[in-house]
């Protein structure tokens, strides 16, 4: 059975509605009608650890937000477009009942709105539809990993901010790393997507004021079909160039580097950008022949004190109604656990997968035993414990933070002194997602 | 008094909602809290009639869905994303009340939902937004004028479809013609949207193929500040390429060609992509010294019998609820009309410019006399009226008819033989979006 990619949007809501996470639908799903069968992301699964991480400890904080409980829920993106306005559109028309012209078929109540803030997604083409939506309504939404230039506009993106850099000084560093090198002579491949592409247009300008030459440019996807992965292979194949630099997430570059190992094209050097750089899906021991001499960018690493035994305290018992904890518990023991209880959609989905048949994958999932529950998390090697330093986690915890900060903000406001007309101050019992201000608070940092 | 540019998305539904076009607000404020000040759009209100045009010969044709009244509404974009999906979620909702998360504070009643497909939007970066939306919910979008290549993906854009080509073709072209003549050293600029980046991303790889040398490559926008604009025009004036290659719409190039003229700087031979090329935006007098050398591509034209004569009965008073009619009428005759009805949010917004001055313009829209309502349509030059063919009307025209015809198809549908289940037809009095299919009727076309 193969599961999720990316994590959130992860929703903030300031009274203290918890530990609700749910799946809108099973993702599994919406990859075997694509056929995309990829492994489980146990990164992602940790970066939503992280996020929980962060609100527990504001939650146990006595100084940050004392006497307000932060609540959140937790979306699944699968890495689409469709299934984070899915789920974006599900909590933003609670925001603004009025803007929707409902009045003719409902009757609706007053209410004051939950959601005040938005952590995700991870993917920039991801972000930027969810952003698109949620600029209408004001809703600060922070990115731990959408890098891409093109999130940057203000005028477009009005409530978007993050904690990720953009990606202009990776590109340069790459020209830069190949002119220190001397290697005059690269090809290019991008994601055709809002991260790939402006990435590799900067990685072009860069090269040509350093007299790089590019032999090759190519475009993949997670969607390419066999024909068009067979096209860009030749390319590469045929080409003279030994240096071939990608701005792609790991996804994306997946079945190009499957292909390039079955036909064992070896003797490049990849120049890699961070989303695959760290991508557990490359990162794999039957690529390593091929993709060995990669240099990669990482991000700089933070400390979360206590992080790491948070991680190993995960069970799915502890975590009886979070369909996320069950599945990840599944996939890393290769068992299955009965559902308990008929609310919580993960699991629900999982056994209309077994009863489909879809849940199959390469026939495995469906002859799982049962999980015992006493499985031992330190026990097994995933890049769940398996970490050297927290990179995109560190982000996330971060975005959590800079949301919690901005709410102590209004919370601590000084009548007079406060952000709005004539130095008024927001209420913080009934606070509105637009008064949530997490820039100033990253401006700060 | 500035107003509107693109149209649509004009929405259509089944069952006979007719004549009540409205705008949202007033895209006019939207301008000038961003200190944008175009012109009035004649050429978009030509494509809006062209709409209207359509559906009036549909519904007023024996043989086309003869016992069915097609209603729509009007929004306007004003050319921008926020303002799209503002208009997009307003319908949306509607049709998907159930998938919102609303039981918590609505009552709502069973409906048949209104909206069947939408015609629009006319730039590409917009129809992108919409289409992110519209596909989940399977609501088909039939757009006239985004010829952007990424809007082709089928993976990501479930239900887009088009009466434009994509502009790969385009690009190929513009290599062709700067082989043709030999100018092997050119510069490019392009929007910093999903039209002119990929459009001049396949120029640039054309060009490669053919040894043409780019001297540089700049993106502009319609929100480029000053500074931006100035080091842009300080790049075309410092290089010794005389040829220019721009993939831009009218919008995003007008203050980059505005400082051009400023400065001065003749001698250039400019090719443009077919959305400025056509532009009413940058064919003006005062520009013609500056791009007086410009080789444009232009659509095939079509003939629409009938339409000349529906264009000149144009009159407020025939379309008192209208408020796009209201408003460029006054545009037309640089006159005012006193609303008559508080009904017409066109109107009611064009009085509020006036009370907090934004209306002023350059200080004329203030002080216009009163229309008097015998003003003579044919007497004015205006590009509503002064056209030579038809090509993004005639594509408005085709995308009506595009959606009717797959109604008909639905209408005329035999037991057996059908797109469903079985070979099952949808029932047309209760017909669905997801079941409009003019994708079938392009195709056939």
């Amino acid at each position: 059975m193969r599961s999720w990619e990316g994590t959130e949007p992860g929703q903030l809501t300031p009274n203290g509605q918890q530990d609700i996470p749910y799946r809108m639908t099973s993702c599994e799903k919406t990859r075997k009608l694509r056929g995309i069968d990829w492994g489980y992301n146990f990164r992602g699964f940790r970066w939503l650890q992280a996020m929980i991480f962060a609100i527990e400890e504001i939650n146990n904080s006595p100084n940050l937000l004392p006497n307000m409980t932060l609540g959140y829920r937790i979306f699944d993106t699968c890495n689409t477009v469709s299934k984070a306005l899915e789920a974006t559109l599900s909590f933003v028309a609670q925001n603004k009942i009025d803007s929707l012209n409902l009045d003719e078929f409902c009757n609706c109540s007053e209410h004051i709105p939950s959601t005040i803030a938005v952590v995700g997604a991870t993917g920039s083409g991801v972000s930027t539809a969810v952003a698109n939506l949620l600029g209408l309504f004001y809703i600060p939404q922070v990115s731990y990993a959408s890098s891409s230039r093109l999130l940057s506009n203000k005028n477009q993106f009005k409530s978007f901010l993050r904690t990720i850099p953009n990606d202009e000084h990776q590109a340069t560093a790459m020209a830069d790393i190949i002119e220190y090198f001397r290697w005059n002579w690269v090809g290019t491949i991008a994601a055709d997507d809002d991260y790939g592409r402006p990435g590799i247009e900067k990685f072009r300008e860069e090269a040509e004021e350093r007299d790089i030459c590019i032999d090759f440019s190519e475009l993949i996807s997670q969607y390419s079909d066999e024909e068009e992965i067979q096209q860009v292979v030749e390319v590469i194949q045929n080409s003279t160039a030994r240096v071939i630099v990608v701005f792609s997430s790991g996804p994306d570059l997946e079945p190009l580097i499957r292909e390039i190992v079955r036909r064992n094209i070896t003797g490049k050097i990849w120049l890699a950008s961070e989303a695959w750089a760290s991508s557990s899906l490359i990162a794999m021991p039957e690529f390593f022949r091929v993709i060995g001499s990669t240099i990669g960018f990482a991000l700089k690493a933070g400390q979360i004190p206590g992080f790491r035994e948070f991680l190993q305290k995960v069970h799915p018992k502890k975590s009886a109604n979070n369909g996320f904890v069950k599945e990840f518990w599944e996939e890393t023991f290769n068992c299955y656990l009965p559902s308990e209880s008929k609310n919580s959609p993960a699991s629900a989905s999982f056994h209309k997968a077994h009863e489909e048949g879809l849940g199959a994958g390469n026939g495995t999932a469906a002859f799982r035993p049962p999980c015992t529950g006493d499985e031992n998390i330190t026990s097994v090697e995933t890049p769940y414990m398996d970490f050297t330093h927290l990179r995109i986690s560190y982000n996330v915890y971060l975005a959590v933070y800079s949301i919690a900060h901005a709410l102590q903000d209004i919370y601590t406001c000084t009548p007079g002194k406060g952000l709005f007309t004539n130095g008024s101050c927001a209420d913080i019992k009934k606070v509105e997602a637009w008064q949530v201000s997490p820039l100033s608070v990253l401006k700060r940092a």
